[in-house]
Formats: structure tokens, sequence, C-alpha cells
């Protein structure tokens, strides 16, 4: 077939069963922190007369399925295994003033997926749906590493359209029973509620009952930290997830130099991750970060161990997630007939 | 509308007018000299495995329509003129065993077409076409502003698919009749001789015998110069296209350093283009460059004057110019009701 297989959003969200994806994440951190993987810099076009930016994400993934993680989850029979080597391109923006003035997401995705052997287009994805569900996945790798075995209660700062893939991903890794939803916006706490409220125990409640559970996600985009250091329990896993520029950060500095803090990249997060404000001022150094998630996964460096109190993932976002998402996502479209196939180069015939 | 416009390879073909595209890709170039765009590096994906590469080509242009190139054309009427504000990026490989193996093309490209203001993706669109197009008319660009006033021979060295799109875009500038097509592959010329054979004097030569022409366009990808300093006509204007990557050069050291040398991008063109080998050997330096095409458009610079020889544009393909390529594909397409309507992203309701 020489036509590309076009994803909407339903179709990704079809195709990519969270357990499948969580292992794919996770092989594709080892494979970064092994080599066997390329992702040059994100590279960004910054738009301040529209308050916007795009970002270009790159990257490709020589990973043999399972070969990292085939010890870790049983859901190996249901991958889209084998030997997979996958390259593609996410194109995805920022623009806060969206919603208000375009009915539109803040961030939007379009992602190209490609055979790295010829390099033909195989699938052009919605990146948006594409995101927020390796979003989810990151962090459900880092919990599953990270916090208390027997973590039975969530935390989740921030209620907006990337907080409920936090819940979603990590209910897989953890026996997720009691939910705290922390937000400004009442009627994002509600809906938020509304979507998990047959499937767990959930209120809503204060960013210190958030943060007093055993798992918690931060999902804000805010500038001056909101979470203090006495709030944190104290084996708490959190998972940092909103800052994701210069200036952003959610957890006072104190959370993150009492914690084992454990990036996805070093340049990634320095530069727009949790850290950068405290790295930048020089109150935070890299002898403050424990290390990388890739090499957790990969047995480099312990995860979580008795003599932990908290514990942070500073997740900025990386391209290879992407790609190993759209690696997902587009073996079982094809397998199950999915998408629009569209000779977008002629080459058909 | 909410979705996204999907531009096939005839979609492109029929939108994308020469006259018209030309226009703006002078545009593109001064937009870049101005200021009035951004052009983050290329970045590159190395797949010595496969014996090929992925480069990512995003850009912004902040372009008001005709601003620079009104008066040398007269086809601004037919244009999707008023203020154009355009980002995209390209995706874009080269593999150079992919006819042999694959029965694909060496280079294929998708583009990703956004509203900077929003970042919705306004289209995606075969990149393969807009490649070829965008390069002939940079070539056709440069030949405008450097070559003789008169010029009606035309050579060609290199009888590929980016060659048709070169006599194509030269054509609209000047008034050629003689063209000598030259090439080892028989096939190749015969090919390209059939197709033209209505509409010029066309005929299969010697390398000496196409550099000997008014303008002369490479379109090889030698890695050994192949153009030799006496065979170039005394006011010939070369477009040397081939190279793109370190290591490949088409013309003689010579004839680089006795012409009138243009480049489009100083760094793409110390790095990958014509002068990237005699440049990173010290046989070509700074002082050798006349100065950048966009320079010339926008008048700070002279284009050729009664005292030059030769003078030679040194192309490597600019992100700006697919980006420009691709606004003039989907302005005309969504006018003409051409393409494909997708709600990629689900958002059309």
């Amino acid at each position: 077939m020489r036509k590309t297989l076009l994803l909407n959003k339903d179709d990704v969200h079809e195709n990519v069963q969270m357990p499948e994806l969580i292992s794919a994440i996770e092989d594709a951190f080892a494979a970064y922190e092994s080599g066997d993987a390329q992702m040059p810099p994100k590279s960004y076009i910054d738009l301040p007369q529209y308050n916007g930016d795009f970002r270009s994400m790159p990257a490709y993934l020589e990973v043999r399925g399972g070969e990292y993680s085939a010890s870790q989850r049983d859901s190996d029979e249901s991958r889209a295994d084998g030997d997979w080597d996958a390259a593609g391109i996410k194109w995805v923006n920022v623009h806060p003033d969206n919603d208000d003035k375009y009915d539109l997401p803040t961030v939007m995705g379009t992602m190209i997926y490609s055979d790295p052997e010829n390099a033909f287009p195989l699938a052009l994805l919605d990146g948006t749906e594409l995101t927020m569900l390796r979003t989810g996945a990151a962090a459900a790798v880092a919990t599953d590493y990270l916090a208390v075995e027997d973590a039975s209660s969530m935390g989740i700062i921030g209620a907006g359209v990337q907080s409920y893939t936090q819940l979603r991903a990590i209910s897989e890794v953890r026996d997720i029973e009691e939910v705290v939803i922390s937000d400004l916006d009442e009627e994002r706490v509600a809906d938020f509620i509304d979507a998990f409220e047959d499937e767990f125990d959930i209120r809503a409640g204060s960013i210190e009952e958030a943060a007093s559970c055993d798992v918690l996600s931060t999902v804000t985009p805010v500038e001056s930290p909101i979470v203090p250091r006495e709030a944190v329990g104290d084996h708490t896993h959190i998972n940092a997830m909103g800052a994701d520029a210069e200036g952003k950060h959610e957890l006072a500095d104190e959370v993150l130099l009492d914690a084992k803090l454990v990036i996805d990249d070093h340049a990634q997060t320095t530069h727009s991750g949790e850290i950068n404000v405290p790295y930048n001022q020089g109150v935070l150094t890299d002898d403050d970060i424990y290390g990388a998630i890739g090499d957790i996964v990969l047995g480099n460096l312990d995860g979580r161990t008795d003599a932990d109190g908290i514990s942070v993932f500073d997740s900025t976002g990386l391209a290879i997630q992407d790609v190993a998402a759209a690696h997902v996502a587009y073996e079982h479209a094809f397998e199950n007939d999915n998408g629009y196939a569209f000779d977008l180069l002629g080459l058909a015939e």
C-alpha cells in the first residue's frame, strides 16, 4: 500500500490502549538512555504578537518491543511488538488565548509518522489526543517505579484536559481507589468528577488534601509554586506535569530539594521543566537531580527504595514519547482497518 | 471550518502557478533578510543503516503580499495576496537507495501548514511536489536578478525529477528558446526532451555545451566537481542546485572563486551547500561570497551589473520557501474548493 493513513482524534483514541502505551513509553525512555534513539532538540517559533508558539519535535526510535519492559507488565501479548523501528515529528503549539478567542484548544498537535527504512509517511495523526495519552503514560511509568507499591490514593491539581489521562494511566499501575481533584474552577472540577465517579471514590479538595495522597499529579500552568513543602505526604510521589516553558513551576523549591528527583531529559527540564526556575537561579543544581527515568527503567538506578520519602518526576514531554505513541496507534489502526487511506504523494497509482 | 485540507500531489500541482510562486519565493527571501521571518536551523536524523536521513524544516513568515516584489513581475493580480502570515513545517528525507529497493522517490516530503494566529493546521500537503516547485522558483528568482537580461539559452546538467521545474520556472523569467540537457543516463535525457520538445529547441549535449549557455542549472548529487572553469560561458549565470549535504559539490572551485557568488543562507550553504567543501577547506572564504539573494531582492545589493562575468547562486533550499509555497497552494485550493477536508483534530462537530 502506498497510501498514507489518516488517523483522527477518535482513531487515535481507539487504537491506543493505555496498558500497551505505558509499556511503549517505558521502552522509549530506556531506548533513549541506552542510545537506541535520536532526538534532536525541540525547536521553537515564538509568536509574541499572538501570545503563542510552535514547537517541532522530531525523533527516531530503534526499539525491540518488550526489550526493556517485558518483565514489568503483563500486557505484552496485546502489544504492537516485534522489532519496532519508528520515526516521526510532532508539530505542536501553545496558544493560551485560543479558548477565549477562537474556541480552540490551547495545545494542538499534528504528527507525521514515517517508515525509517525508506521514509514513506505511513500515517498522519491527530497529535492533540496523542499528546494527552503519552503524557499520562509517562506519568504512569514514573509512578510505577517511584510510588509506594500499595499506593491507593491519588491527588490531581488542575482539572484541565491533560488531567484526565493522568488518572486513566496511573490507575493502570497502582490500585487507585480514592481520588482528590483540586482546581479553582468549579465547573472543571464538576466535569472531572462526572467523568470518573463511577470508577473511583472521587471528591473535590484543597491543594493540601490532594498533595497528601500517595500519588500526586500537578497539571497547571502556574509561574509561582502552589504546592508548599508541608502539604506533601511523607511518601508521596509527585508527577510534575505542568511546567512546559521558562518561568513555570508548580512545586515549592523545598519539595524538589527534599525529593528523590527524577527527570525525563536534562536539557529539556533545565530549559523549561519543573526545575527550570530554581536550576537557573542556582538554588537547585545537578547534584540535586537523582537521575533520568530511562536509567531507572534500565536498572542502572533504583526506583523507590524503603529509605525514600517523597519523590518527584519532572516531565517535560519528549519527542520519543510521541513517536512511541504514534507507533502503537498506527500498528493497531492498520490491523483494524481504521483510519482513512489517502494518496498524499500520488504514488498509489 | 474546523477541518484540515489535505492536498495531494495533483492538488499542489494545480494550485501552484509558477509566476505566482516565483513572486512568493522572492518575497520570502526578502522577508528573511529583513527579519520578517523565523527559520530555526534544519535538524537532522541520520540513519546510516538505511543510507538515509530525515530533516525537519520549520518556518514562520510575516509578509505582506507583493511588498517586496510588486515591481518585479506583473502577476500580482492573480496572487494569493493581502497580508500573508504563514507558518509550517516540512518533514523531508533523502534516501538514495529508494528507487532501487522500494520503487520510491529518493526525496519525499510532508508539509503541515498552520495558521500562526491560533496554530490550527489549515492543510497537510504533499511536500514532494512542493519541494520541486519551490526549488525551481528559487532558481528563477536568482536567475531574474543575476542572468543577463537577454538570456535565451539554458543548460541543465542532471535530468532527474528536480530538473523539470528548473526549466519550467526559469523560462518564466527569461525568454529561453534553446535548451541543452546533459546527463549520463540516456533514458532520462530522452524523457526530459520528450517533455519539453514542443516548447523549446531542446537537445542532448555535453557538460561543456550546457555550461556555455546563458543560464545553467546543475542538479546532480556528485561529490567531485563536474563543471570545469573553462567550460563556463563568459556571462553565464549558474544555479547550483544539487549539493544538499556535506561533501557534495558540482562546480570547480575556480568557478566559485571567479563568480559573483550569491547564497540563500550562510549557515546552510557553508554546512551543506555548493560551497561547503572549499569553504571548510579554507579555499573559499566569506570574502568570496557576494551576498544573500534576499539582500539583492531588497535592493541592499545589486544583482547583475554590466561589469559582471559569471555568477553563481548556491541554493540549499530554505524552510521559508516551503512555507511560502504552501501558502500559495492552500489559498488557491481553498478558493477553488480543491483537496479533501478532514476532521483530523475532532473539532468540526
